[in-house]
């Protein structure tokens, strides 16, 4: 598979993933009549939902990350090279604020507005740590023993975690970054953007240590 | 198989998908003491389940399109005849026709009636560009990596575009059609109903051009 | 496997499904507020999500009926002996009610109370047969071509068809009837109950005839 | 793989297991506006699905019991050692804890306070042992004809046993001691713990019974 088809498919599915967060978010809380609980069912049920779909759809292509902690984490496992790193990263910026664009276009909104929301603090930054945390484990677990289960897995856990975590489970850089340009349900204040992209950094890196060692790669078996 | 069996599945199981959403949306409707979002969820939950069901039961016959988007790509790829599509895409509309009649004896409506329901303009005609490009991109990326795996990725992408496309991702010509003739939650007034129909099929067109570069058929392995 | 585990296994299973109709039923009407929609999704959740588990569980032994028509449309295929049948069809109706006291017990309702709750009418009726006839369709088509898909097939089913039937699907006789002995949410007026039981074995006989023309034997091939 | 390995990967589990149940249980309080069956469908969606996650990640590595009475129904059939029992256990209940405070941190809470939360009498106590004796059917039932099956079952089992029993199925008992350590939706008072214990023990051991004679070893086949 070339590197083209692979940056090509990094950033559709990361377009469409950022597509499904934000516009779900603005869908939401439109129809929801300020039960916030019920904004953000909405969200989480279409956010997994899209992400078992688009999963399922590139895995083939690009081995579907849409997430730079997810690459970082495969480059240091599976010896990608420099190349390929910039390109999958470039390709899922590039598409998560594509994918803000296109949500904000079919519901009306400027292309891009900074954000408002508040997520600061201490306890918020716990929250992407351990939103990470978990979503590397899952992910590199799965991939070891029955990789053809990460699709399911990764739209199951961040279903879960979008309740679970005081910070609904950004997780993702690209997405945290774009997402800091929707002033929406689902937005984060650019100011707090950097505190997120940085626990999610450490929480990815505390997640692929611990699985060198739970899941060493002598007895792995699978087809990632 | 035959072409009577193939038809007869098609129509069958686009009456049942038809049923599923004009019929939940009335159910939501009535129940959800005017929470949109309530009723929406509910719509969203049927029609994603219900789509699962029927692509496994009807995929071994027909290949469970139920969508003449989905005829018209896979009979560009894999050269179907001009009889054989002509079939899929009459059984198609006759089976929606069907299912909205089905839904609305079962709810005491009128068999048919037109709708009122406004969803013009410009946000509204993208929205289904991109719900389609996003379906037939799913579609086709896993047919050619993973094509079991159809059936869930539909439902699970369709549950997550009624919440991120502003027009609820219809996604259709043929529901589109079927819908115009239901004066209820999920309809569309018969004058918006072009629209629709010419973004899902541009929709359509591009995801294929994509995927035909993105999925190169020598390099697909699958059994559809 | 012994016909005594088999029975044992569709009584126990049914039992589960009652409880799990009867029960989530209760808890939702006492926790929403009198919003019937709310109710009805977790009603809806519950049932299809314990459909998922106890098919998945019981499968091995018993092939997972929990339902008389499902028995005599299988019965009809696969040449049951009598005495199978009708140990099937009594298990399932004892675990029906047994289920049913089981749910009445832990929500400290009496063992059981006729229902007042009014389902009557052709629309009702005709809703069963829709009902019973696509859940039919469904188990019929995937048993054929693939059989390791029906579990997920039946629950998806039956979490559309909660909604976009007028009559919340019920589509079995042993449920119909031990649903006339709870005075809760998903109770049925015992006067109302032949009714439904005629018109889903209607739709089942339907559905039967149909695939055993869309899905001749020979063409079929699966482990069920 | 080593016992080290195999603890690790319970306690961990574990702890997501409960961060998720507490977590999702103080979110979902906080935004339903005092709508419980709202806050009980996020509490039920994010446990469900996280449950999912979590036994396909760790399955490759511990089994994923994350329950005493799993470990206790594996090691009567199993044989397994008198210190993987002890350490399994061990592992669970640390497990559990850590993820309370995980979950009291991320949303601001003391690290541990006891709950006030009343789940006392008969009903409820019947209400785990029919919790506990489905969950352990279903993981019995599962494990020995299609064990690849038993992450889904168990999200889905306890989807619908959250919502059909009157105690909202903890059906663990380290699930049910740390949950006493949490004043919040997912609580219980300390003094109610030990009865539901007791009875999620009773509904295990009844349900290894059933089994062992439902499913004799000589006729399974299964890969745990």
């Amino acid at each position: 598979m070339s590197l083209a088809r692979k940056i090509v498919a990094e950033g559709i599915g990361t377009m469409v993933l950022l597509t499904a967060v934000v516009g779900s978010g603005i869908m939401g809380e439109r129809l929801s009549g300020g039960n916030v609980a019920i904004a953000l069912l909405a969200n989480t049920l279409a956010t997994g939902a899209t992400l078992v779909a688009i999963i399922l759809a590139f895995r083939g292509v690009s081995n579907a990350h849409f997430n730079p902690v997810v690459t970082m984490a495969v480059a240091r496992q599976d010896r990608m090279r420099a190349a390929e790193i910039g390109g999958y990263i470039s390709a899922q910026l590039a598409g998560a604020f594509a994918g803000v664009a296109a949500a904000h276009l079919m519901f009306g909104e400027p292309l891009f507005a900074a954000s408002n929301h508040i997520r600061a603090g201490a306890a918020q930054m716990f929250s992407e740590f351990i939103a990470t945390f978990g979503l590397l484990s899952i992910i590199l677990g799965c991939s070891r023993s029955r990789p053809e289960s990460v699709p399911f897995a990764v739209g199951a856990y961040v279903t879960g975690a979008y309740w679970f975590t005081a910070s609904t489970s950004f997780a993702n850089p690209a997405v945290t970054l774009a997402r800091s340009f929707t002033n929406s349900f689902s937005g984060i204040r650019p100011a707090d953007a950097p505190g997120f992209i940085a626990a999610e950094i450490l929480g990815g890196f505390a997640a692929t240590l611990l699985c060198s060692w739970l899941l060493p790669k002598e007895i792995a078996h699978g087809d990632t």
